[in-house]
């Protein structure tokens, strides 16, 4: 199976404020990004638990469009998944995540969330990144990228300048 | 005046590794990548101590071309400049060095370094940066950006994808 991440950062690589806020994307907001061309290649998505309770607070799960939606947290969620929310939580690590999704059948999961894409990145389980780029610098906050064990090539695959100045760049993860 | 910068960076945001090295760079170094047109343009450099200090052990600062070269250091240069060595140092503040090299009649600054960048960026004295980002994820180094005292909107003015895989986007910083 496929682990693609697609994100918008500022130019400094920050996917969030500290407070976890957004407002600084919304520069291109109305701009297309291809998100939902790409949301329709998914099956699932796995999120860290601090993006899900981002996303849910601000009442987004539905851009998800009801696939199924498998979050990493060792906590239950508050509130709990409705009987029927296609919400489940794991504590597993990446390559045991990802054995789990595949012996599903699920073809192509979408990975969200700072630590949570890092931590794919790090265990080597991550095969591609969609990098929107928005043109503001904030100076702190929820960065992208973090610590690995070595070096990892990429692939540069295309990039393409979208409406309001930002920059999209996809990649293939070398491994 | 006008003061930029002009380098290449991890796709994870490092412009060197944490002990300097600048290997993971070199899989592009045949690719065009504008550095002498660029540099064509500019009529002194503006470089941060440890930048000079690794440029001049490797022996690269005839790429300059012998244009005036100020270092910010607050310690003498070891060995000093020779004499003739199109070399000065200052310990002023960004704003006070932009001051003195218009006075000097010269228009257009290359700003090097990391530390040296995020000072001229944080005190409101850069104008365009040119990033060119390498496909490669380094995971820890000298970053090219760091705090800010509040946002910096930046204008993308194009992007244009280099060989080997690199990505070169321009910005103008809106002040």
């Amino acid at each position: 199976m496929q682990l693609s991440a697609f994100c918008g950062v500022s130019v400094d690589g920050f996917l969030a404020r500290p407070d976890d806020g957004l407002d600084f994307l919304a520069v291109g907001e109305e701009a297309p990004h291809g998100f939902p061309e790409f949301l329709a290649t998914v099956d699932v998505v796995v999120m860290g638990r601090r993006t899900f309770d981002v996303v849910r607070r601000l009442g987004h799960l539905p851009v998800y469009g009801g696939k199924p939606l498998v979050v990493l947290t060792r906590r239950p969620l508050a509130p709990p998944a409705a009987p029927g929310e296609p919400v489940e939580t794991t504590a597993a690590e990446p390559p045991e995540i990802q054995r789990q999704l595949a012996a599903r059948g699920l073809q192509h999961a979408y990975v969200d969330g700072g630590i949570t894409i890092q931590r794919f990145l790090a265990a080597g389980c991550l095969d591609r990144m969609f990098i929107t780029r928005v043109p503001v610098l904030i100076g702190a906050g929820v960065p992208l990228f973090g610590p690995l064990p070595g070096d990892i090539r990429l692939r540069h695959v295309a990039t393409r300048s979208l409406g309001a100045g930002m920059v999209q760049s996809e990649y293939e993860i070398l491994h």
